[in-house]
């Protein structure tokens, strides 16, 4: 790259604005589309860059890490930074291009920056449907209310203010009446849910998860030594007449009631009550895995398992543990989630959330508290479902016009992705030992589309991730962070994707 | 209460300053510290006493939450918050004491906002060493230059210039040298070596882990089905002829070496490569836990566990993961930690990472990276290090005008905190079931002292946490968060503590 270092390195000549680093960034992206810096080559260190740009070296390092989060670039460990070999088609920058004014890669932003969230990526919520203003308001006065105690860790199950508000919302919202004292706050979905899950189930316990279901969630219950029962989830959620044929000991049931994961479907009343039956007569316990947001389309979810348990607590004690985050509602860098647990369970919760130094950030929390005091959590909500309807149904329209005959929607009621299944009596292209649909998740990405296999969420056979063949074939498609021009392009070239790899006489489109 | 509702409600009568909350907190404590609310009444719930004093509800749960987490008051699930039966002698507030200017309870810090923590808490970083506005500043450029991206979630392995920064400063302070490549960034101590612990070992596998050691490092090995095998340290550190003698086929040792939890000794660099060749030998992995921060004093420590190991690399491969965190460095709230990878693991890692959402949060790894490349973590450190050493000194020093005789200090080189046995030959009173230790932690925490029995950090034999009888009994005391005038008046109230439960002819103080 030594001999071309010229047209790189003169960062002040042009008339391009932005930051040091968005010019570098600018820079070093042209060179890389314009074939300047060829695929394969070595980039100089960032040191190199930094001293011969006259930068410091975090601008480098940083424009340098946009660029491999991007694609452009790739490092390898011990070797350095290196142009990928395959460039993706269309990441050559709009100058390079004729018609298209921006980028048509991954979805921009407001702030100019590219996100590297590509579609249809489920689970993501919209960071743009965020008031970033307010939140960052918020922020700021809680570092000032704070003062020194804005550094140390929160109390015992988490920052009272925001339990408080958070009992008054989950009721306000889902119907859900608890105590405060209840809930514990905890540093993301993912945490809150091991901790569940070690609470209510003991090694060598067999728990019902859903199929095909969330794999985090088969992982967790495989990881503390429990023996995970994959019990068929259908348009009405989980089947717990299925659950008991396959496993009526089990000693707990994790489901995702008000939004399966994947299926976007809704638990039935009839099946909740069901499960609560069930969970009564064997003395088992159930999660209720809520992470997913509580968005619902069209008609209203039934009361939570948690609210129909306590309902009924009297007779048969708590058995619900109810899990929330808000990382899939407000914006996804945030970690902070919930557990309400039964009060028999509480005590050792706390010791549980000391032990495993399971903290949330006390600014973030006492933000959040006022988020939701002041009602910006109530609008957030009510402007995102908006949004997520429309962009839900500009992905319904283009799933009949572009992929009918290939792919059958599924029809969910609930979430920010619905999966589609791959149509029966079609030949699907796949590599020796790769599923149809992995096989279409890889063709799909080399267009920048980023679409998740239906058969990574079936329980694997051996526990091992990714697709598999004796799944349900189909892709999981994420809308709700994509705006409906973004979505109406990336289903154009999904339709490409299917056109090249399935073939028979179903295939109509 | 309500009879005697007049002097709480009348905010703004008096010429106090501070915030409404602060104001209300102090008009509380006053009524509970003069009995205006005896001990056991029940307080008016948030929302009455928002209404009442025409303050936002907000503000009223935050006073509240303050109260309670000081001790003065506490919440019962489900029937509201009352002020604690036993309130502690000098919480009384300034005006009610006649000599001393402030509360002698906890320590007090600069936004006048007294801490929860109390001395000897150990294992809690001073959080008046932090240039808290450089910090501040660090944070506010971040969210400026991140724009839209501070709302994602970070990259797959934590954000580069955060990475990239860490190599450097690594191979500068502990000569560490690795790639950045090798480091994920993830959200807490906890979670590093949860991640590497299950990296490294299996289900089923044996484990040594250091006796006395960390309790959360045995509940993580026993949490993930492994058999932890408990190896007696001393003053060199874990003696890897004992484990040998006890578990040679062992796959996996979780040592402190660099400052053994909850001794403070630095493991001896015979020790180090006794293990990493008991390692290599057959073929067994190592963690190296360095999550205490690195402090050591008096003596320079051998090279860490990683430098020894990769310099034999070439001949027997890489055997050790190092963890490290920020929790104990700059303040106990921030979740940011590493785990630096052997190659081998990086990929498994990786996979691990993103199902179990381990991400940290984008901002405060920019500002960190940015806090590391301009110095102030390095100044930090510089600072931090005087500072703890002036405080073990006090600490030492009251240990010996006050405690001899009935404690014994353990030299510590390394850490925040010391380790003391009670002297042998002393009749300690304990309660049935109650270990000599637990039984003076409880007697010293009604006198507003933490100190943590160090019979709790063996292993315990049924796996409760705790004290036990069979365990060496002691006290295990921090110092680093407290400044030397607190350090010698809790030493004072302990010394009275130990008279009042010592007797025999030992006891010479």
């Amino acid at each position: 790259m030594k001999s071309r270092r010229g047209p790189l390195l003169t960062l002040t000549d042009g008339g391009e604005g932005g930051s040091l680093q968005q010019r570098l960034f600018d820079r070093l992206r042209h060179a890389i589309a314009t074939g300047v810096v060829a695929p394969g080559e070595r980039l100089p260190s960032t040191r190199t860059l930094a001293r011969d740009m006259g930068l410091s070296r975090n601008t480098a390092v940083a424009a340098i890490e946009r660029l491999t989060a991007e694609g452009y670039l790739e490092s390898r460990v011990g070797s350095g930074t290196f142009v990928v070999e395959n460039l993706p088609p269309d990441y050559a920058p709009a100058e390079a291009r004729a018609p298209a004014p921006r980028p048509q890669g991954p979805a921009p932003t407001e702030g100019g920056l590219p996100s590297p969230t590509l579609p249809f990526r489920p689970g993501i919520a919209a960071g743009d449907q965020l008031d970033v203003e307010a939140w960052r308001r918020a922020l700021s006065r809680s570092w000032r209310s704070l003062s020194a105690r804005a550094l140390e860790r929160d109390s015992a199950p988490g920052w009272r203010p925001l339990r408080v508000a958070l009992a008054s919302f989950l009721e306000a919202s889902r119907g859900l009446r608890c105590h405060p004292d209840q809930i514990l706050i905890l540093p993301g979905r993912a945490a809150a849910l091991d901790l569940a899950v070690g609470l209510a189930a003991s090694p060598g316990d067999r728990v019902w998860t859903e199929d095909p279901g969330c794999p985090l969630t088969h992982a967790l219950v495989r990881r503390l030594g429990m023996v995970p029962v994959p019990v068929p989830a259908d348009a009405d959620g989980l089947d717990p007449a299925k659950g008991e044929a396959l496993a009526p000991d089990a000693r707990l049931a994790v489901v995702t009631a008000n939004c399966q994961m994947p299926l976007g479907t809704v638990m039935s009343l009839e099946r909740r009550q069901a499960l609560l039956d069930w969970a009564a007569r064997v003395d088992a316990r159930v999660i209720e895995d809520d992470g997913d947001g509580g968005f619902t389309f069209e008609t209203r979810p039934p009361a939570t398992l948690m609210s129909l348990d306590r309902a009924a607590a009297a007779a048969r004690g708590n058995r619900v543990l109810h899990v929330g985050g808000f990382e899939r509602i407000l914006y996804p860098g945030l970690r902070i989630a919930y557990l309400v647990v039964p009060e028999d369970l509480l005590d050792r919760a706390l010791d549980l959330r000391a032990l495993f130094e399971l903290h949330a950030p006390v600014v973030e929390q006492s933000a959040l508290a006022e988020f939701i005091d002041e009602g910006h959590l109530a609008s957030h909500l009510r402007r995102a479902r908006l949004t997520y309807q429309e962009r839900r149904e500009t992905l319904m329209d283009a799933a009949r016009r572009l992929w009918a005959g290939a792919l059958t929607l599924t029809p969910a009621a609930a979430g920010l992705q619905m999966a589609a299944r791959l149509t029966d009596g079609l030949t699907w292209k796949a590599a020796p030992g790769l599923s149809p649909d992995m096989a279409l998740r890889h063709a799909a990405r080399a267009r920048s589309i980023d679409v998740t296999p239906l058969s990574s969420f079936h329980a694997p056979p051996g526990g091992a991730l990714g697709g598999h063949r004796t799944g349900t074939q189909g892709l999981v498609l994420g809308y709700a962070a994509f705006s409906p021009p973004l979505i109406l392009k990336a289903a154009q070239r999904l339709a490409e994707t299917l056109d090249a790899h399935a073939s028979g006489t179903a295939c109509a489109y």
